[in-house]
């Protein structure tokens, strides 16, 4: 009944007998809860989240449904095991593209003990995080029927450079993903308009701007979009989910300046994307052709 | 003809005989260039920028004016040394209150030498800096001709937690700054209203969530404003300027979002002072009474 997720792009994988999340065909998702104290503290969030009463709705959208925890067997065969029991993010999606975008120029809170702060740190400094003030870990992107998903191995995500991330940004938009030269075909689509992911994000961080409830480190924002099934007029829907929240911490009423800045770091490069004229090609690609106005909200980009 | 300033409430000073910076009567604020890298890529930093067409003129008016740089006797008896010639930021004042905030909640760039980021990490976690995403290095606050200034010293200000960061803003703009309990009652005229400080901080982040121009580490904003002169019914200027520029960087097409995440923070931290009901004292306190009015835009304050 319980299967390993076909679209996870990062963290442990339950695959191979490792220990990992699950997931079964009702939409839920199975995430064992985690030895240390990282476990105890992801699902004291969900549990204060959940509750929290001053989370406006248009907010709330953008965390997983939580159902409580619940002892499943483990993926690793080590027996019945607490687990998380999430919505499981992909499971009304045929052949998602998938960004994982870990968040903040650090991803370690300041209360961390000292060799917890140095460990991270060293991978800070050593990825984009402190540079751009965000990593990718992960993503996978769907090209065709025939290719399949173009999936970077984890050593190739954790080596990129700046100019890297910005062709990756721009590849999970491509028809063309492996392609060294991107042809950002589904930008406005996926990126733009007021239902895209610029627009999602631009209401986060308006939230985050005034939210001094949680401090969300090591936390990362993903994308999930469908591309080119604009069939009967329906624009494909993109999302954005914030996940992983083992190391959220109180706010104490600090904004989190540290998630908020690599958040406007992100807006900067998705909205340059949408801005720069050679890349905004190609809504003719669209099956729905008659449609194609609609998504041309892309000169309207403005972030205030 | 040259003196030591007599506003100056951080960084190197001149006075006993020590190297430090040095102003005229005509209002120019001669700062020696530091013997390292330091002198020359501020003077860099002030070239470029003075030479950019690129600012917009809204911003600008953020910087001191820089009038090249210039060989005059140094403060500590060492002979003719180069300063760089700026805007004296005080000339034109009576007894300004003056507030010194290091942005960042990192003030050194990843490019850095390791030894110089060790150092300046640990400062930073020393101080509220990686917490808040900025740290005061210093205040005076004019109480009255009586009293005269209220100026912590040098070690009180290294040593202030999250608590006296949110106390010593208050005490900024009250009557009674070295009073533990501030009345707050110059908060709607010196934080509120379209000419206020939070205004221009609004103004500037807006331009720092778009440039990518230079990354500012290590660079202060300065608050400066003159309490409880409304007389002849002008309300008093406040002004932020931004000083220090011997850690700028070029930005490579990256917005400055360390800079931007503590300059959100320190929004937050004025905007709450200013909605805040226990703390909107005291408008009755001005002069004029008869303009209060004009000032009471308390309420109005929105952060997007």
């Amino acid at each position: 009944m319980l299967k390993v997720p076909d679209h996870q792009v990062a963290g442990h994988k339950a695959d191979g007998g490792k220990l990992g999340p699950l997931i079964d065909e009702s939409g839920r998702f199975y995430k064992p809860l985690q030895g240390d104290k990282r476990g105890s503290n992801e699902v004291a969030f969900y549990t204060s989240f959940t509750s929290n009463t001053k989370i406006p709705d248009h907010i709330t959208r953008f965390f997983p449904k939580f159902y409580g925890t619940q002892l499943i067997e483990a993926s690793d065969g080590t027996g019945m095991k607490p687990h998380m029991v999430l919505q499981d993010l992909t499971s009304d999606r045929v052949n998602p593209s998938v960004m994982d975008v870990k968040m903040g120029s650090r991803t370690w809170a300041p209360q961390s003990p000292e060799d917890y702060i140095d460990k991270c740190f060293k991978k800070d400094k050593g990825s984009t995080s402190v540079s751009l003030g965000f990593r990718l870990s992960g993503l996978q992107v769907f090209e065709s029927k025939e290719s399949g998903f173009w999936k970077p191995t984890k050593s190739e995500v954790k080596s990129l450079s700046t100019d890297d991330v910005r062709l990756f940004l721009k590849k999970y938009v491509s028809s063309n993903a492996s392609d060294p030269k991107p042809d950002c075909a589904f930008a406005s689509i996926v990126y733009g308009g007021s239902a895209g992911i610029l627009s999602q994000l631009l209401e986060l961080k308006a939230w985050f701007e005034d939210q001094t409830i949680y401090h969300f480190y090591s936390c990362s924002v993903l994308m999930i979009s469908e591309k080119g099934l604009a069939t009967n007029g329906k624009r494909p829907r993109s999302e954005i989910k914030l996940v992983d929240f083992a190391h959220v911490f109180e706010g104490n009423g600090i904004i989190d300046h540290n998630f908020l800045g690599g958040l406007c770091s992100l807006i900067k490069f998705i909205s340059e994307i949408l801005t720069t004229p050679e890349d905004s090609v190609a809504d003719e690609l669209l099956e729905d052709g008659q449609n194609s106005h609609i998504y041309s909200e892309n000169g309207s980009v403005r972030i205030y």
